[in-house]
């Protein structure tokens, strides 16, 4: 099979990193076209293509054989459904689904934290506005997305090991990546969480040691946390959820 | 068979807008829980449950026999497949699930127009904040993603009469949702955009008049645009856009 094509914005883990995930635990051939010398260009050419009949709004997107796929659910789905990710029945995948939107949603309003007016502006000319939302969303927004997911791995009749049913699925690679994301984003907040998600926490530890996470993990392609991806480490908006 | 159960806030809109338009065009039988006496308690009910399995984050949600289905977007996919508003092949249904997702995005970019810092407050209580990011998305974000989507039906070789393949997907009724909600909420820059629109416009215009739309649309059951809601007119906000 041709390997898959991933393409996302070279230096960060962004949403790529929810499908990179996927492709590494699948252990599926992929290039990860940001890590090969013009790969960003190839990437532009396609976004700003526009001829194209499936035309990706925005980075990632995955070429599979024919197909191009946009939307990082979407290509989670894909990947869930040809590579064991995801349930066969149609309540499962739904389920399923309905997690990987969830946790999606969380890592949005973790980017909007840092970045509350635009994209386009830098930190600095926004970062009253960012106390000012990081502050709402560690007192209201993080413990309720946390504490759902935690009770819905409680509540999991096939056992507490994952989200859905008794087996991996990409809801929990990704429910592992927001909880990395989140512990070098927000030392000192996500510690005070933790001690109420001890089956998240489980659950961080059992994907991480996953053969062929643990390798990745371990390896150059994992690129490190930063300073401008979605996680950021600003100690004035972690304490601004120590109250302080 | 038991009809659908539709759980969403009562008095708006809101993303159960996306789901109302998807039940109503397939002419299905539902329940609107909002709008019968009792509705929101339970709504509340099921959300305040910790012991369901597969519990919603929030609202809107669709209970169809055993199963209860949570996130917009998941729900549009289990409509879409089992009422004839989606292509029956994968490389229709992900364009379709694409398009779906990245019309809420848009939609949640919208909202946030106006709530920048946090649903919690009111509008007052963050007018500065949303001016500045209102002048952003109309500036760079909504012109993005209106162009995407006339580009989308643009480059429907199967005609450009809808989004995906021949047919009316629930792609189409969310579009149609979006751009009706623009007309209200930033009339003087929606105007200056629709010029160069005319596909989508003529896509508005489509689904509007369909039968089945159409009376629904007509009826109490359709709920109009009002200020509680994710399209929300504030002439400063339109203004914001028009460079004034």
């Amino acid at each position: 099979m041709t390997p898959y094509e991933l393409h996302y914005w070279p230096g960060i883990q962004g949403r790529g990193e929810f499908v990179r995930l996927a492709l590494e635990a699948a252990g599926v051939p992929y290039r990860d076209m940001a890590r090969e010398p013009g790969g960003r260009e190839k990437m532009m050419r396609l976004l700003e293509d526009r001829g194209l009949a499936h035309a990706p709004f925005a980075p990632p997107f995955l070429k599979a054989g024919d197909l191009l796929i946009g939307q990082t659910a979407n290509i989670l789905m894909f990947l869930g459904a040809h590579h064991g990710l995801a349930p066969a029945d149609e309540a499962g995948r739904l389920w399923a689904n309905q997690l990987q939107l969830t946790i999606l949603d969380f890592a949005a309003e973790i980017h909007d934290t840092h970045h509350p007016i635009s994209s386009r502006l830098f930190y600095d000319d926004q970062h009253e506005e960012a106390k000012r939302r990081t502050a709402d969303f560690l007192e209201a927004r993080a413990p309720k997305f946390l504490y759902y997911f935690e009770n819905a791995l409680y509540n999991n009749k096939a056992g507490r090991s994952w989200l859905v049913g008794g087996g991996l699925t990409c809801a929990d690679l990704s429910l592992f990546q927001v909880v990395a994301g989140l512990r070098y984003a927000f030392p000192l907040t996500m510690a005070a969480f933790e001690e109420q998600l001890p089956l998240t926490g489980a659950l961080h530890h059992r994907v991480r040691d996953l053969p062929n996470i643990a390798a990745y993990l371990a390896s150059a392609r994992r690129i490190p946390f930063n300073q401008d991806d979605i996680f950021r480490y600003y100690p004035e908006l972690d304490r601004a959820g120590a109250g302080a």
